[in-house]
């Protein structure tokens, strides 16, 4: 029940596609993460995946389309939707998804962070 | 699987207090509400209540402290916990929350919006 500051969270580190947890909300976790050039192309087979754009421009394709999205704009991905996040420059994202996701679903990269190895900041 | 533009959906609306729903993921609604004034004081029994805030000031009051949350500032109220959040200007806020949860809780005012009121925007 305090207030968690996104911008202070932000600063306080620089990797990038690598999710830090700043809260927990009926099961899912709200994570914050910077992203800069490609992510893997990756799905969630159980989990929806919500991305909202706090600074910068993120791009998420599809295998049909893609969404730009700017600061306040979201778009959430669901279960078992094949997508590849992009960032030209850095870009602030906050995600919500369920405890369970895997970072990169059942693809396994170099970019992978294992959920055990997502912390609480 | 669309950009959602959240200033965009905020100026389809005037009304404060009275929640629009802009998305679903894994079971859980993302709201938008404008904020003016104070809501009454209530508790959800069963759900947690993560509020985002876009635009403005938004006091949450709780029976032994408050926070204040500015634009990029969030706050999860657990289930349980009483609350009673205020504005003294209009404040743009994000909610997100399972489909289940009441507006005011068991509290029934003047100021409340069935569930069943809540539409989609």
């Amino acid at each position: 029940m305090n207030k968690i500051n996104l911008a202070e969270k932000y600063a306080s580190f620089d990797e990038t596609w690598s999710p830090r947890i700043i809260g927990e909300t009926n099961g899912q976790l709200v994570k914050i993460a910077k992203a800069r050039g490609e992510f893997v192309w990756h799905s969630h087979d159980n989990e929806d995946e919500l991305f909202l754009v706090i600074k910068g421009r993120l791009v998420i394709e599809f295998r049909e389309h893609r969404v730009e999205l700017g600061p306040g704009e979201m778009c959430i991905v669901p279960k078992g939707v094949e997508h590849k996040p992009m960032a030209d420059e850095e870009t602030w994202i906050l995600l919500i998804e369920p405890a369970s996701t895997e970072h990169t679903g059942r693809t396994q990269s170099a970019i992978t962070v294992a959920k055990e190895d997502q912390h609480w900041i």
